[in-house]
C-alpha cells in the first residue's frame, strides 16, 4: 500500500542491525509459488562472459530472470575434496559456471524461451556448455551445488571472507584485479569467488593451498583484506553488501563512507539512542 | 547494487519533502521498453468486481500486469461535459471501468495470454465488457481518456481531494461506505473516485452537483474531509498516499500517526536540521 505520511522509518529500521530500535512486530507479503520453473547450469569462459549471458538473458526473459549464480570451478573442487557425495555438474574446463533460474505463470511458454535464449548463447560463443534441468530432481541437484560451496569452504577454512558488491558494469575488472593484487602478496593463495551476479553481490574468499595450514596465512590477513577492501571501494562498489557491518567492519565504515554521510547517520544514532543501549558497539562502533 | 553499509539514508530523504536534506544529485536506473504492449478498456460491475478482476489478472499475467486504472464513470461524464473533444469508451451502462495494460519482451506472447484472461473474465461474468487495444492508436486512445480525468476535475470544480491508499482487501468496502456517509452530509454531491488500484490507491474527490456553485459547498469542507480521513484511518489506510503531507496535512500527521513514530520522525528531524532551516513548516508543521 503507497503511504507518504512523514518520514519513511521503515527502510531506516531494516539494515540497522537493532541500532536505532527494536523490531517487535512484521507484516510478510506472500507472492503466489511459480507456476513454471526453468534452471540450468551453464558453463562460460569467464566473468565478463557471465555478465554477457545475464544481459542477453534477462533481454530474452525480462523480470522471470530469478537467479543468476556465478560459481568458480575453484569452489566446485572444494567440494569434490570435501563433499565427494555430492555429484558437480562438469565446468567444460573453463572454471566458471552460472546457475540461472527464471520463474514464470503456468502456460507463459516459459521453457521454451528459456531453452531458446541458451541455444543463441550456444550459437554465439556466450556459453560454452549448458544443462538444462530436465526434472525438479536435476533442479535441486544443481542449486545442491550451490548451497554446498559455504559448507565445503568452512572445510576447507579460509583466509580470509569478504561479501562485496560492485556496480555491474565493474564486476569483471574486479575480479581479474583482485586476482593480480593476490598474487602480488602471495601467489600460492587460492580464490574462491561466487556470488549473485545479478545483484552485483560477490563473496571473494581466500584458501590456503592444499595442505597447507591458514595459520601460516595469519600475519597476511589484514593486508588481504585491505586490499581488497581498497578496490572494491576504488572501483565504487560496498565493502558489506549483506552481511551488514556488525562490529567487524565499524573501521570501514569510516573509513569508506563520505564524512557527511557518517556524521547524519551518528546524528539519528544519538537522537533515537540517546543513552546508548541498543545494540552497543555495532554499525558505528 | 547491494549495500549494507550503515543506515538506509537514500529511503529517510526519499518522501522528507526536503526537510531533512537537500538532495543535490540522483542515479537513475533505465529499464529497457517493453517490446510487447497488451491494453484494454473493461467495464465492470462495481470496485469489488474490478479486485476480483485484477486478482484473475495478477495470477495469469504476474509481474507483466503494468497498469491498473480504476475509473469511475462520473469522471467520465465530466470529460463530456467540458472535454467534448475526447471520445470515451462505453462503460456498459454499469458506472465502472478499468484500463488495465501488460508489459513484457517480443515474443513472450503477451497479446495471446492477455486476451484469454479477458475472455475467461468475460465468461465468468467479471467483465462486463472489454475492448483490446487494436492499434498504438487506440491504446493512446484510452489513456487520453484516463489522463483527461484531472483536467475534467479542475474545470468541473472539486469541493475536496482526497489522495489515499487503503489495504486492497479494504477497498471495496470504503468506496461502499463513503459513499453512504458522503450521502449523508449532502445527497446532491457527486463523487469521483479513480485510481490505481493495485497500488490500493484511490483519488476521491467531491463536486458539487450540476450547475451548483462549489462555493456553497464550502461549510461542509472540513467535515467532509474529516469523514474521510477518519474511514480510511479506521479501515487501515493512509490519508496521504502519493502526494505528501506537504503543510496541508500536517495536523493529520499528528492526528493519525502513533505518536512514538511522530516523536521519532521529529528527533531525526531535530538530529539532521537543529536550526529548521530546511523547508520549515512542512510534514511535522
Amino acid at each position: 500500500v503507497k503511504n507518504n505520511m512523514g518520514y519513511d522509518l521503515r527502510h531506516l529500521l531494516i539494515g540497522s542491525e537493532g541500532t536505532l530500535a527494536i523490531i517487535t512486530a512484521a507484516s510478510l507479503r506472500l507472492f503466489p509459488a511459480p507456476g513454471e520453473t526453468a534452471t540450468a547450469w551453464v558453463a562460460v569462459a569467464s566473468p565478463a562472459v557471465a555478465l554477457e549471458l545475464l544481459q542477453l538473458m534477462r533481454d530474452a526473459l525480462g523480470g522471470t530472470l530469478s537467479a543468476f549464480e556465478l560459481i568458480d570451478a575453484t569452489g566446485l573442487g572444494f567440494i569434490a575434496e570435501t563433499m565427494p557425495e555430492v555429484a558437480v555438474p562438469p565446468d567444460a574446463g573453463t572454471g566458471w559456471c552460472v546457475l540461472v533460474e527464471a520463474t514464470d505463470g503456468v502456460g507463459a511458454g516459459l521453457a521454451g524461451r528459456f531453452e531458446e535464449v541458451l541455444a543463441t548463447a550456444l550459437e554465439d560463443g556466450i556459453a560454452a556448455d549448458a544443462l538444462i534441468a530436465q526434472s525438479g530432481a536435476q533442479r535441486d541437484a544443481f542449486w545442491t551445488v550451490r548451497e554446498s560451496i559455504p559448507l565445503a569452504n568452512r572445510r576447507i577454512g579460509a583466509i580470509n571472507s569478504q561479501d562485496i558488491s560492485l556496480p555491474p558494469s565493474r564486476l569483471a575488472r574486479f575480479i581479474a584485479e583482485a586476482r593480480i593484487a593476490i598474487a602480488a602478496i602471495d601467489p600460492t593463495i587460492r580464490i574462491n569467488c561466487f556470488g549473485h551476479l545479478g545483484d552485483g553481490n560477490l563473496h571473494y574468499n581466500l584458501y590456503p593451498p592444499k595442505g597447507a595450514d591458514r595459520a601460516e596465512y595469519d600475519p597476511l590477513r589484514s593486508r588481504l583484506k585491505d586490499t581488497l577492501h581498497d578496490l572494491t571501494h576504488a572501483l565504487g562498489g560496498s565493502v558489506s553488501a549483506e552481511h551488514g557491518v556488525g562490529r567487524l567492519k565499524t573501521g570501514d565504515l569510516v573509513r569508506y563512507i563520505d564524512p557527511a554521510r557518517v556524521a547524519a547517520m551518528r546524528a539519528i544514532k544519538d537522537a533515537l539512542d540517546p543513552r546508548g543501549i541498543l545494540n552497543p558497539g555495532a554499525v558505528l562502533g
